[in-house]
């Protein structure tokens, strides 16, 4: 993979910017929704169509990936962007988090931790030095830190240890990743709601010095005005010439007030997983296709949006193969949820280079308190 | 819509027939093979996606849509082919043969089938006139008439008497359908193994007169030599100009011996179902992808295969979404079954027009013959 990995900012309007990562598996356009791939898979959507809503990057589970179908096995494979038809940029988490979130009888050391497979119970261990090399062997175009997050609430002192492990091991994770032109490390700020904290992670990752910084150890249960207190001042915390990346964030409001705090991309399950419960985002706000009221309703989702669910298909044939637990119900309604979050991203990207992001955020405001068209 | 139905047969080598069904709504390619669409979808595929394998036609099924959505509802909402977005002819069955097999508390008179819905316990009633009309609202191209169809072993009277009923629902569903055009009725011959009651059946069908005719009863657990003998003269009793339909075959040796004896349609499950249990047909028989040799296999299923899941993913990708139960697994196993099934109908047309059938037949049991590829 020859070529460098760069990020140009090209617009600013108020603390929201918009720009273009430069990979040499293509471009991706800031602010960027990255749907989740866990297991090799966006859920219930061929990589083409994913390509299709407008997303430039993927996100990859390392924790997943490792168990099944293992590392090693995906590199001798040719790496993840083949094994899984997907040619654009990847980017994959260090694993921590997950570990934290899904594996049994964990256990920490200044090492790293050991774990359980929720899978099948067989143990592993994950360090920085690992996660490096697992992210190299799945051929990831941008690696994140090995790094620790604590639930929210925590106390002070658990989050400061917390954020000073993550710095030890965000230095051991530079020093592993070592020199790979085309790929980027991204360090990961902690420092949980604390000021002080944050400001502390940021220079010591700013020190070490990274391709790319992400806002970690949010969305982890702290609710938006928590989360929105801590980016008003977080990301302006990190350097100006590197993209920012907020984890696991988040509904299409906590995106647009992320994107507004300056922040560069971000990934989250929710779209596609809300598309297999029936969960459907719009202009509108939210509604639930298996609501009774739909059955007879001839309307797309939103008459506004192309995505093929909206062009094709009634709300009563969703309502229905919804109702018959029919795949197809998950393949249109994620397609239609991940297509309505790459308009917000393409929006947002617009305003910001024409000026006018204040009046896009009133319109995006307008279009939810107006609510889901009336029933027929 | 426009325009009438028709069919030309344009070849025939020994038995075997291919030829060209118009419909209003487009050509279909004899023989043929109709994915099942059950409930408003083929399952795991999206429309343009069954089209793609090269399928002209759909089947739906009469009992589940009747049951859900509901056929008035259908009706008002544009017909079925608005409905599930699919613009090309669609087959329905009757809805009888479902009704025997599905539903709970069946009661059969002279008059029809009452019964309770699987789904909820709803009491309805099927009689050939109500079928007719909830195939009309549909929208179907090809109806079918309503019918009984006792379940094999079975003794000669019953099997008789079931027939001698259906014929007599045959008389009404021709009063009931009318006069359509654009839309054709199907006659069904039944009489089971039973060479002289398939002549007094296929007798009392062609004095009534159908568009096309259906040998059914069969593939209802007589097994496949049972079937070919039948096979062997009841297509021949039916009228040369007029297609010869085989209800609900079947593997992929049925269907090539089932055009060989004279059938110009047929139906199944097996290829959509398959796919979502990792069954795999292909050239050289039935794999499992389940199965822990392919877990390292970068080949694809088939590389004669021209479907996305041969193009771009490899075996060891195919069975690591399907242990992960990743819905792009029922997704891709299924579009690659159909298709396959579609290439071995591509292949028969093209030997028939040829004249080149045995050959074609041969080098189809020589690779089945050939086994799977070996492992690495
Ligand atoms: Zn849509
Ligand atoms: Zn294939």
């Amino acid at each position: 993979m020859a070529g460098k990995f760069s990020f140009q900012l090209d617009a600013t309007d108020g603390a929201a910017r918009a720009g273009v990562i430069e990979t040499p598996r293509g471009q991706i356009r800031t602010p960027a929704f990255m749907p989740v791939g866990t297991a090799a898979t966006v859920k219930a959507m061929m990589p083409e169509s994913v390509a299709q809503t407008g997303a430039d990057i993927l996100l990859g589970n390392t924790y997943h990936l490792m168990l099944r179908p293992g590392a090693e096995r995906i590199d001798r494979l040719g790496g993840l962007h083949r094994f899984m038809n997907w040619d654009r940029p990847i980017l994959t988490d260090s694993g921590g988090f997950q570990v934290m979130s899904l594996a049994g009888l964990r256990k920490l050391t200044e090492q790293g931790v050991t774990f359980k497979s929720h899978i099948d119970g067989s143990s592993h261990e994950l360090t920085p030095e690992r996660s490096m090399e697992i992210q190299r062997l799945l051929g990831s175009d941008i690696v994140m830190c090995f790094d620790e997050c604590p639930a929210l609430p925590a106390d002070r002192d658990r989050i400061a240890a917390s954020m000073r492990l993550s710095m030890r091991w965000a230095q051991r994770s530079r020093d592993a990743f070592g020199d790979r032109p085309g790929h980027a490390l991204f360090g990961i700020q902690q420092g949980g709601l604390e000021r002080e904290l944050r400001e502390e992670s940021a220079e010591a990752l700013t020190r070490i010095g990274f391709d790319g910084y992400a806002v970690g150890g949010l969305a982890v249960g702290e609710g938006q005005e928590a989360m929105f207190g801590c980016l008003d001042h977080a990301p302006a915390m990190l350097p100006v010439d590197r993209p920012r990346y907020l984890m696991g964030v988040g509904k299409p409001d906590d995106i647009v007030g992320a994107v507004e705090r300056g922040i560069d991309m971000m990934d989250c399950v929710l779209p596609s997983r809300s598309g297999r419960t029936g969960q459907v985002f719009t202009r509108h706000g939210v509604l639930n296709i298996k609501n009774a009221r739909h059955q007879d309703d001839p309307r797309p989702l939103d008459e506004a949006c192309a995505c093929p669910a909206c062009r094709n298909y009634s709300r009563a044939y969703l309502h229905h193969v919804f109702r018959s637990q029919e795949i197809i119900s998950s393949m249109l309604l994620t397609w239609h949820n991940l297509h309505y979050y790459q308009d917000i991203m393409a929006g947002m990207r617009d305003a910001i280079a024409a000026g006018s992001f204040a009046q896009w955020r009133a319109a995006f405001d307008a279009g939810r308190a107006q609510g889901d068209i009336e029933p027929l």
